[in-house]
């Protein structure tokens, strides 16, 4: 994890930068074009960029396989974290099919429910285990990222039980509001906020 | 829709401010409450709540009701916006049976597949059209916001076809950047990229 010595804003930025990269297809790209591309001011591309790669060569640009590179190493994704996802409703069970998240440096190891039994869903998709197993497993595959994908009355149990697992950091998908101890990251998710920002937008 | 007066930084937390208030049970509510439950400074909370509904009453507090009545309108919400949903993989058929959204102005009247069958998929839920038949049921329906759920190899043809269709906003779940005329609104989800965000964070 080389991410500490970054600016939290520049950090921010980084997976926007990996991701237009990944989906070019030249071998060297300039400052100019990143930034068009990513509607960002030139100079603060070439500011991040110097962060994690140093400068791009003048009328070349910018090695693509090498930024690559350099971004994931500093985003840590060398070494991949373990996640959880507790409730396995609709959209817990989407997101636990979701392969994009590997890409991002994440895996999605398993899926807990409420249910006493586990369940296969099918052939390519993950295990969900029961939840009184889940401080267990958590410590027996190094998991760090709990996702939860309850109903908004038992979020704060299952954030409670991750914590107790010696879960890191919450990705919370529950309309509502958790309390996590210090030293636990939460980042709370709230899609139908997104959508009302974007439907303010709207002329009526 | 009373919205544009009020500062684009304002409008972000107005949603916030109408979830928090909805989640308590009081008849009034201090600023100092609300700051503190939502993590902001409390004379941002005056400022913000001045532009919506006036000054709290000294040792009072607000009317709840009376500002969640005030945010409600301030953010549109007495006109619900119609919006239709395309790609009915798993996400997008969490997203179809997600209720969260009416609470925040907008339905989701129905879901378009590529499917030549409309496909109705249970008892509660909306049904599936073929893709041919957007246009007509868009504006038949007065529909104004379009939700992208397909994957990345057909998002750009989809929203053309939205855009078509007379969509003004699309909220765009595939994990590439879509193109869209002037005067269209575009709202980008990366849940993947506030996952990478997340992960970086985590000491490893």
């Amino acid at each position: 994890m080389n991410g500490y010595s970054i600016p939290k804003a520049t950090l921010g930025r980084l997976p926007q930068y990996l991701q237009y990269l990944k989906e070019l297809s030249q071998a060297n790209v300039s400052a100019t074009a990143i930034a068009k591309g990513l509607s960002l001011g030139e100079v603060q591309v070439r500011k991040d960029l110097a962060v994690v790669s140093g400068a791009g060569k003048p009328k070349v640009g910018y090695e693509r396989a090498k930024l690559i590179d350099d971004l994931e190493r500093h985003l840590g994704y060398e070494k991949y974290t373990n996640a959880v996802l507790v409730g396995a409703g609709k959209l817990g069970r989407a997101l636990l099919d979701y392969d994009g998240f590997e890409e991002f440096g994440v895996k999605i190891v398993a899926g807990f429910d409420c249910n006493d039994q586990a369940v296969q869903l099918g052939k390519n998709t993950k295990a969900i285990l029961p939840i009184k197993d889940i401080g267990t497993y958590c410590a027996q595959n190094d998991v760090k990222l709990g996702i939860v994908t309850v109903g908004q009355g038992s979020a704060q149990d299952v954030c409670d039980t991750l914590v107790a697992s010696g879960i890191e950091a919450i990705w919370n998908f529950a309309p509502c509001s958790l309390k996590v101890p210090a030293g636990v990251l939460l980042k709370q998710e709230n899609l139908a906020l997104s959508l009302a920002h974007l439907n303010n937008q709207i002329s009526k």
